[in-house]
């Protein structure tokens, strides 16, 4: 199930960037569970990782590459069904063995690869039945190959997750940006973010790619949550392989901005995507809080609206439950909050005005909202001008289901 | 349902205190839903409560009465079915109006009754039904009406919930400890608890009262969760009618101490009932988080645990899936936390040894412990001396079904 979505049916390929999948049965046969995206020479990369204590060896694996004085980065080496996480020294050399044998068939260096795992925490890799499926990834390497890749990192993704974006540069050269994801539990990436990959073909300088893709995952990956649960896994990575344009952009370039609002506008698609896709989930929700003193703030009470059960159960009936919200926002933590200043809307129904129920609402105005499958909650704190959107969904039966049934 | 919770068989009476029951059809009719205790003149009170910022009429007049410079508490008003919370000025008239009425039929001021209010959130209290059931229930007042008292304050509750324990004193007398709770869901009380009322006979000072239901409630109701979420209106009353011995027992005093353990057992054997009872719960699950730097990382880790939708729903569907618990410790925000000083426990099977599967952990280990009704998650972080238990309860289909279909 998901809400409102398809799989993307135009995924265009970026010059410098091929990709191939095999089967590796990692953790059961019949699906293609290994990835191999190959970049080409001078492909400037950056990467967020999630902020998890228990951070995955593939996560450490490319912090330690990226840190390199001048990374340079041929080719990303995905595989599902198994997250390579809580494997100690151990789990961190297989991952410097599966990338050391990518680099081989791809004739570089084993720095040059970075690993990004997904699946199971706790297992060893199967190494030798990753080793052996490399060749296939290989041989199958294409530049048109974006929605396989899409697929072979899914686990409980229903849908395969993908957005691409054309924009025109100063000098009248076009560049591409094309980014997959994966990721529909334990999302609540905050500082890092769930398995994805956006490559663009802009000349964006090393610094220029670090920013922009910092800037993009604050308003996309950063501000999702389906359960509230951070991966030990995530990662996003964007890659720039210079192919477009003659010139270097930098962060104080023209192009820069355009380019920044592209890859942003990618991440925001993929990270709703993974909401829409959301376990179990049923509505789409979007949480708007306002008049807050600071961003931290205005996330703050957001969070606590977007990972309270009784909230998302309300959702999920379609009830205009809205005590349930009022409960959310009063258990924020907001120091000195004033309930008397505290406005809620469900789109455009007032619901509550000054801390009470609005005298203009009735109950079937709320309720015609919440029975649709995508709306935005409205809340105005009134303590100041600071504002943050964050996206979430519902929690069903079927996210229950899913998670007692997973792994199992 | 519930995890090994039978309504208490054996309430018994404390001197002073008498309680009584009435039907005011206030959320429907076929239920007593109003609920009062009168209290002997002289008696103690002292009461903790929510920190929700959108704290609950009653609370906000208990707590204005409570902070009265003598306060000389004779009744509690207690009801289900309407929470009284986000009713604004309007709501706090409504309990003045229905507290004075109980005060005009017992003879005393309106500021000696406190009002305790469980139920919707954001409806106005019908305070003509209300008035107009009090005399029965005023009518009904007797010492032996404790559990039909914890059955009147129920909501969601599948069972009532009481606890009693006599105290022998060091003048040779005996003192009795009785209290009744409610509250399944919407709990995560923190600081305050949801509605309590706990009675002794025993002598305490004002400060007595004060300084053993705050120690009490720590390690309690404040030591508990079934959601996360922390309710409007939590409230917890502890009242020393000092009917028995005959010197005042103080902070100091050797009857202090064992006081202060037999109320604090009272309030432990309530607050496990509520997870016990916990909606939809099918299991109950100690979390013991030792090697914290201090109290407060224990609880954060230990909390990170019980709220993470991923690990609660694994506890439902007995699924020893410890990389969930993994994730939550890693995802607590407890800074520079060393996976390699982690050891996790199920009851006694080790798991987890230096952020690693233990080497003589085995699936069917895991499996049976965790297929058991009631067990304790153990958690060392290897960096301090403090420790922390939490109780928690897991998420079922059931959870979301009561809480996708109450209020509608």
């Amino acid at each position: 199930m998901s809400v409102n979505l398809l799989p993307p049916d135009h995924l265009l390929p970026v010059p410098g960037v091929r990709l191939g999948v095999a089967e590796a049965a990692i953790k059961r046969p019949g699906r293609n569970d290994l990835m191999v995206v190959e970049l080409a020479p001078g492909t400037r990369v950056a990467g967020v990782f999630t902020r998890n204590a228990f951070a995955a060896a593939p996560v450490l694996l490319c912090r330690e590459r990226l840190a390199a004085e001048r990374p340079s980065v041929r080719a990303l080496l995905f595989n599902s069904g198994n997250a390579n996480a809580a494997t100690g020294a151990g789990g961190l050399e297989d991952a410097r063995v599966v990338t050391a044998a990518l680099a081989a068939a791809l004739g570089c260096a084993p720095e040059q690869v970075l690993p990004l795992s997904t699946g199971v925490i706790g297992a060893r890799l199967p190494v030798a039945r990753m080793r052996a499926a490399l060749p296939q990834a290989v041989k199958s390497l294409a530049a048109d190959r974006w929605l396989d890749a899409a697929r072979a990192i899914m686990t409980t993704d229903t849908v395969p997750k993908g957005a691409s974006r054309r924009v025109e540069l100063a000098d009248g050269s076009t560049a591409t940006v094309t980014g997959i994801a994966k990721g529909v539990g334990m999302i609540c990436p905050q500082m890092g973010t769930t398995l994805s990959c956006i490559a663009t073909d802009a000349r964006l300088t090393p610094a220029a790619v670090q920013a922009a893709l910092k800037a993009a995952v604050a308003d996309s990956f950063n501000s999702i949550t389906v359960d509230g649960d951070t991966s030990t896994n995530d990662a996003c990575l964007l890659c720039a392989t210079a192919r477009t344009g003659s010139a270097d952009i930098g962060v104080g370039d023209a192009d820069y901005a355009r380019l920044a609002q592209v890859i942003a506008d990618v991440c925001l698609q993929l990270a709703q995507a993974m909401v829409r896709d959301g376990e179990g989930a049923t509505r789409f929700i979007g949480i708007d809080v306002s008049g807050a003193r600071d961003r931290a703030e205005a996330r703050q009470v957001g969070y606590s609206i977007a990972h309270s059960p009784l909230v998302k159960t309300a959702l999920f009936a379609g009830d205009p439950n809205w005590g349930r919200i009022i409960m959310a926002i009063g258990k924020a933590g907001v120091e000195g909050l004033d309930p008397a200043g505290v406005d809620v809307a469900l789109d455009d129904v007032p619901l509550i005005a000054g801390g009470q129920p609005h005298p203009a609402y009735r109950e079937a105005l709320g309720a015609a909202v919440v029975g649709k499958s995508e709306y935005t909650i409205h809340v105005r704190l009134g303590r100041g001008a600071a504002h943050a959107t964050l996206w979430t969904c519902d929690l069903s039966y079927d996210y229950v289901k899913i998670n007692a049934e997973y792994r199992t």
